[in-house]
């Protein structure tokens, strides 16, 4: 392999280009702030006014200006070191950003520090991956003694800090510990009742029971409710018999069950019978326990047949497996009968209606799920962008001529992949805090409208997150060149291990949906006078705002006061989110008397998870804003305002076709807005390496050679044995 | 793991909306082409006139109509299937794509299908996997007899229909075959002369001398120029001297080197001794063949190192490793010295008059590497799309209330995922053979402009197909859910293993710098009177045209015949391209005057990558719309338009901001562009099936259980067991 490059040659033509230079002004009010090599070229700025001085001040730093050294290559990059750089002050910041479940995260990664025969090697193979993770769980709750269990309900906010903790020392391990502790053993506490929390709470905890969570089938992931696995009622026997009625229904891709798993909570159609002519009743989907291998010798029990999924793109350390039932035969009391219950006579009693809301109020439960996933997804978004920004200030290449070459993040291509990377890796980081923190507040008020609120917060975030943590770890990769294809520097296992994060627990794309349809809710409650839930506030607060005409005065506004302000910011995300759901609402509304209800939402579709996106998006922002306000430290403050502002812009900017469409930006504007994000990009890229130090990783968790704080290249080429 | 799913029952609220139906209007002439249940809303179509008739014909698919059945969910879906559907003949279809080498192709498949003893396990691990791989090497050479060295220079286009097939065996045997015949058989043929022929050629094209490319080191990939081992003529001996003066120019990622590899081509700074005061000169960067191993024995030779560079993130089948070199003498024969010699004396000779010239004329004959990963690119794109398509057809989840769930390629985001990247994946197939005849002719007539023409165009092509490729591989995952994420189904290693393609044989970025280079210097030549290269000529023709203010009428027509007109497609591509080029050539000029050459070009970067591929892209369209209008078969042909069309508009959709700033195209016909785009997708969706099998890729090849052409399912169940 290798790596090729042909000089820029045509380039220094226009190097020799015999026009003048541009005239330029100088601005004598603003020096203080400006580093003595700027001056201001004359497009940007028509007009100078003693108003208007500080919004220019702020403003032409965007053009570095004519040289007064001998060398005027290096001016650029004198720029990138000394000029308009914010002082970073990395204790205060990393204070502000870390949870308050620091102390457990920290005792975690130092157990498995101490102990080197826990830790993963690259390249091990699947099988002893699998017995790996399954000493390293075991290690986890019987020597460090941290027993996540009971956390999963009570302190729901300490429970996702650990599986951070956890998926940062292997993913594998991870979604392991998830499949225990939050898919089965959170089945077992959310769905069942006081007697299957007597019965199974220390077993779950400690470990003795090993379990599955049996939901998906091998034709049936996203749509729940069509699984075809029967759980029929015999009455004779006050047991219930589990059966896989063809090949579609066989259970598929269940963690715990290849190797592992003892016990496995089923989801199957409650089959009841009954006395009329159909003889049975379809009671729809339920959740029974099924142990699945005999305790002691771990012997398949007998009715069941279990495969291995096999090796995965990752996440190989997870022993998922496949399951086909024959007539399995389980006591009544298996049911996990929190929403509905069978009598000892084959009687079915529920505390709600229909059978579509205790479907629903089931899968409420498990919304936990993907809380956990965002908040984990931008850990592993944290640990990519730490690595390749180190490298990036490390690694040099390329430069003027007889001149030492640069730093790779001093290429502008560069920053502009990572910088608004590490600008999403913070705002993630306080949106999903504070889905955490609505979470909790959930679980222990139970109030309908924070539970529609946290659902689909958590659809839109899991969603959003993943997806672009997914894009960021490739990213990142290149980023790094051939040094970021070396196993070692993880970007190769982090994707691959992460990947799978955006299909489970939801694929993203019909969560998305999910937070479509929920908007379409709100909007349509709005004109009926109903309350809002938190989230969507604004809308109601906003939307005739919002859809009234783009104000062409402010649509030319350019100044980059107003463009960094988190008013101006904040209204131009809700104004793409109102008008794109006042928009889709009119075409569902026509397409669905042609095409009907399910033709026209798929008729709209692209449209649909645009607008959640948008309106994810617009939350997102709104988090960040908050947290910037609430910093206490103002260094700090002024650079997570840095960073805020790139946010924002870059996704105005991306999306600036939509904006120019309705008039919402005019031409000027526009360029101003493109303009102030690249300076943004570049102002960000000055301290990125105090801000990815903010984020306050262990090198046990980076890990990367290419990422080591000193001497990353000589503890790489030692990796390889020099 | 588990996927949910939330019903989408807020959405019920607009089936109940009492607005009435919108006034249609039937169009009494165009009934031949309509679906019965079609008909012409108004929005879309203000004013009918006879002559505007047939373009409305065709425009009006675009709103499938109201029902004359009871049950309207299912009429987009009846659309779906039946309406418009083109009759695509796969025979005459895939006939047109093949190429002239499919026979050796075939003969390959058919030999690997032969023996299931070299086919690559999944899971298997690196040490087994390189063995494999050599195994696999050398059957192909001495069992079935296909020697590849021949083909490198005398028939490139049947050298790169061998990788091709080679790799979709495995793509580390790709790049296996590719490092022994293309880097190190290449380099010897390509730099060194007849005596390197004589000597080396059988050995190479019979394995008995497996060989390295040693360029890159651990601080120098992209920057080839500031390779830091010393190559220092002994006269006294008549030897070089090879040395690695430190740690930063150990050669890192030589594939061949950790285990194969007896020889090595070794970059290095070739430095003869003079008799003035500095003693010794730097003639720059030269080839040498440096023996690394005993031929007999593989013991590593006396003063050089080598360590084993470890697991990758894919390619683990390419056993790559790092050298140090300690004063290592080699002849002065082995000097590959077509472009420049050293006498006894130590005399410098060379054809070349500049270190600059002699550099690049060497990369220069390096670049079928970038060739044969573009095409071999698109080869990957094709087998994961086809996957993809494959499995969205027989996957079936939700679906309009009482009816069967529907194929998922049916919704619109599924089709708005995959149908563009099947549309790309035609596109790139004919853009590369395009180039692969190209560079076939340059090595047949080593035409100075051919050879520029050919430089830029593999550039461009390598780093924009393999780039979407990439992207493309983890989009297909995602659109296959969680039986995507089984190793079996291949997108995990496709992804790992061409993962890399976007950094070796020249780093994306770096590249697509040069295609933006070459374009300025075209641009110069332009205004120097100069003659433009082939690929470029279209600026020639058309700067003045396209930079002239944009036609204010013709940027509001929406017609379909207007927009479906390659005429439009093209002028549309190539203005966004010439206003990149004129607009950066300014900002280059006006910056270097302040920030030099360096400097300029760093602060330019964003805009000119744009540009860079903005071009690609105009070739690429150029290429494609060549292919569709020389079809010869009139059913095929309707079928490639199709496809072509929907490349065309999707790439002017996604870049709309663009258009819209400077009014090149007006609001309606923003619209009426995203309308008939997302139309376009309905409608390849409609014979993705057939235009996937147009690949004609052997069951074999694509492999994946979900992507087989019947019983998928039982195969998938089958595989892990049941």
């Amino acid at each position: 392999m290798t790596f090729m490059f042909k000089l820029l040659s045509p380039l220094l033509f226009f190097t020799l280009s015999e026009d003048k230079p541009p005239l330029k002004k100088k601005i004598p009010r603003c020096r203080k702030n400006m580093n003595p090599n700027q001056t201001v070229e004359d497009e940007s700025h028509p007009s100078i006014t003693a108003a208007s001085r500080r919004i220019q001040c702020l403003s032409l730093h965007l053009t570095p200006l004519p040289p007064s050294q001998p060398s005027p290559q290096l001016n650029m990059l004198t720029c990138a070191k000394a000029a308009n750089k914010l002082e970073v002050d990395k204790v205060s910041l990393s204070t502000y950003m870390r949870g308050k479940n620091r102390d457990i995260q920290e005792k975690i990664i130092e157990f498995f520090e101490s102990r080197p025969d826990l830790q993963t090697p690259v390249g091990v193979s699947m099988n002893e991956h699998r017995e790996l993770c399954m000493r390293q769980l075991v290690a986890l709750v019987r020597e460090a003694k941290i027993k996540p269990f009971r956390y999963v309900v009570d302190d729901p906010a300490k429970y996702f800090a650990i599986t951070e903790a956890i998926g940062s020392i292997d993913v594998s391990l991870g979604i392991k510990l998830g499949v225990q502790f939050s898919l089965w053993g959170g089945s077992v506490l959310n769905l069942g009742t006081e007697k299957h929390r007597d019965k199974y709470f220390d077993g779950i905890d400690n470990l003795d029971y090993p379990g599955c969570f049996a939901m998906t089938e091998l034709h049936h992931g996203s749509n729940v409710q069509g699984l075809q696995t029967t759980a029929t009622f015999d009455p004779v026997t006050d047991e219930f018999i589990i059966d896989t009625p063809n090949d579609g229904a066989i259970k598929w891709w269940i963690g715990n069950a290849a190797v592992h798993g003892k016990f496995a909570t089923v989801f199957a159609k409650l089959i009841l019978p009954t006395h009329d002519s159909k003889k049975v009743s379809d009671m729809g989907v339920h959740a029974f326990i099924v142990p699945i291998r005999d305790s002691n010798t771990l012997q398949t029990l007998p009715g069941i047949e279990i495969h291995d999924c096999g090796h995965k793109v990752g996440l190989n350390g997870v022993d998922n497996g496949a399951l086909r039932f024959r007539s399995v035969r389980i006591p009544r009391d298996n049911l996990l009968n929190r929403f509905g219950d069978v009598s000892q006579d084959g009687k079915y009693t529920s505390s709600l209606p229909t059978i579509n809301k205790r479907f629903a109020a089931m899968l409420g439960e498990l919304v936990g799920g993907r809380v956990g996933l965002a908040y984990a997804s931008v850990g592993f978004l944290k640990i990519s962008v730490t690595i390749a920004v180190r490298y990036s200030l490390l690694r040099q290449q390329f430069g003027p001529p007889e001149q030492p070459e640069v730093s790779i993040l001093d290429y502008q291509s560069q920053q502009h992949k990572l910088m608004p990377m590490l600008a999403s890796s913070y705002a993630f980081h306080f949106a999903t805090q504070y889905l955490v923190q609505k979470y909790s507040e959930m679980k222990k008020m139970h109030d309908e409208q924070l539970v529609a609120d946290v659902h689909a917060l958590s659809a839109g975030l899991k969603a959003y997150v993943t997806s672009y943590t997914a894009k960021s770890l490739s990213t990142c990769r290149e980023a790094c060149g051939g040094h970021g294809y070396a196993a070692v520097n993880r970007f190769g296992s982090l994707r691959n291990d992460h990947d799978i994060f955006q299909t489970f627990e939801g694929d993203n794309t019909v969560l998305m949906q999910q937070v479509a349809a929920d908007l379409l809710k709100q909007y349509k409650d709005k004109f009926q006078g109903g309350t809002l839930s938190v989230t969507w506030n604004y809308l109601r607060e906003s939307m005739n705002t919002y859809l009234s005409q783009p104000n062409p005065i402010i649509a030319r506004w350019e100044s980059a006061d107003h463009l960094r302000d988190p008013k101006f910011q904040l209204d131009a995300f809700r104004y793409r989110t109102s008008r794109l759901l006042q928009s889709v609402a009119a075409w569902l509304r026509k397409h669905s008397k042609t095409l009907g209800t399910f033709g026209a939402w798929n008729r709209c579709l692209n449209h649909l998870l645009l607008l959640a996106e948008s309106h994810t998006e617009s939350v997102i922002l709104a988090k960040f804003i908050e947290a910037v306000h609430n910093c206490p430290d103002a260094r700090s403050r002024a650079a997570l305002k840095l960073v805020c502002d790139l946010y924002a812009l870059d996704h105005i900017w991306n999306d600036i076709g939509t904006y120019r469409n309705v008039d919402y930006v005019a031409p000027n504007k526009a360029k101003a807005i493109h303009k102030l994000t690249e300076y943004l990009c570049f102002q960000v890229r000055n301290i990125a390496g105090e801000l990815v130090d903010g984020f306050d990783l262990p090198a046990s968790v980076t890990r990367a050679p290419i990422a080591m704080q000193s001497e990353a290249y000589a503890q790489y080429t030692h990796h390889i044995g020099f």
